[in-house]
């Protein structure tokens, strides 16, 4: 993995949260919160919500890939700074099984920080339990002034 | 191609509206509208509103990876008839350019349809504007008895 | 789509042979032929060898994926010109029905060409069968002088 | 994760490497070598040959993906038993770094065993450097007596 920044993020947790809820609000709306923000390692709690909900009693895959989407973004700012303009160019979701109702974590971790682009992958489990629901490989295209 | 069903889809579009926009309220709050409903073939508008915007002005992409995903839902029931329980296994994104803010619009169609998978892609592009702004490929798992 | 260039392919055909046959002889081993080359459109055709099986007597995976690859890598240069240093940044495959043993032809379009980045999809068919074996959906990173 | 079998792997690796090496001739023509095999865990190595090579000194991506395939294949193997027709169904993989000439390995980990469908993921690195060059999602779908 790339080595993560021992000087800690490179931007801080409420100026990425200020980003990321009020900038998207579609993800922000769900009121996810940030459990831990590391340089290239973060980790979002989206609470149980009965909008989350699909035919079958489980979270519904939109909100599980909006809220994957919204940690490698995290896990990228935190790598090269303020950055709104870094942008998703491709996500890869495979959804292993149908989590129970109730609160899911996403945990991602950098795989590669280039000039022009950055890739990470998340998994994500039920609040209280380790086992992954599903899996998120990510790219994100690094704006010229932070590569 | 598998061929299309010259006799129609074998779930109505009120039925599917129903499953969709009310079984998924994270996306039927968009107020998407299907304006194609054939069988192995749709499209699937979603309107413009304040809340789709993402930092630079554009649509933001779990807006359109829940579009995509509903658009794929659409076109396996269109096939398979009314199992709510399909779920998607797995889905493939491509950002390709920034949608200006407004509607944009899903147009699927089936790549493969077995026993126990489906698989199709969408390619998402403005309302007016037919050059694709995100492509995406996706499977869904069917259930035992509709395969 | 993006337009195609009325001028024709800025590389020749025997110039992309040369760099990917040559180039990559885990792939031009194979013996691939061009069908088709013009800006942003590619066919490939792979002729059958018995060297392509796998359990099941079909065409293995790793072999449709090279050919995808290598169907990628012309549509790109066919937009951008000879640089051998373009590079593959990601590909997602879907193997939809298992091919006879037999010659099978990728067929590339182009859906993205920007600056840095360039997103092509491929669809695999039997030679006389149009029905698709495999999908694939892949990203070239574009060297700095050619985008 | 799954849990992993305490009893060992429900395949020997002599029968794995018979199957894969044999049975894909594509892929054992590079003469892969297993370091090691346990039920839900696998690791092998792609060594170093002048036709793994591509513009720029680099190995070419055809290669990866086809060692990644194989190291699924051993994955899911080593969980369902001797299940030769178990067959990928989708593939994803994001090149990080070009490696330097040398052999790769792969390390594939399961994320999911259901009855139908398997998902793992693959990281390759050079062999002698632990950092990341490749990795690879993908999914295989499960013979019906297997599952």
């Amino acid at each position: 993995m790339p080595e993560t920044d021992l000087a800690g993020p490179k931007i801080t947790l409420e100026e990425f949260q200020e980003l990321a809820w009020e900038g998207v609000p579609y993800v922000g709306q769900l009121g996810p919160e940030v459990l831990r923000f590391e340089a290239g390692e973060i980790a979002v709690l989206l609470p149980y919500r009965e909008i989350l909900l699909r035919p079958g009693g489980t979270i519904c895959g939109p909100a599980m890939m909006a809220l994957a989407d919204i940690a490698l973004y995290g896990l990228v700012l935190s790598m090269i700074g303020r950055a709104p303009l870094a942008v998703t160019t491709d996500m890869t979701v495979h959804f292993l099984t149908r989590p129970k109702p109730g609160a899911v974590v996403a945990e991602g971790r950098l795989l590669k920080l280039g000039r022009r682009l950055a890739v990470g992958d998340v998994l994500i489990h039920s609040e209280h339990d380790d086992r992954p629901v599903c899996h998120v490989t990510g790219t994100y295209a690094i704006p010229p002034d932070f590569g």
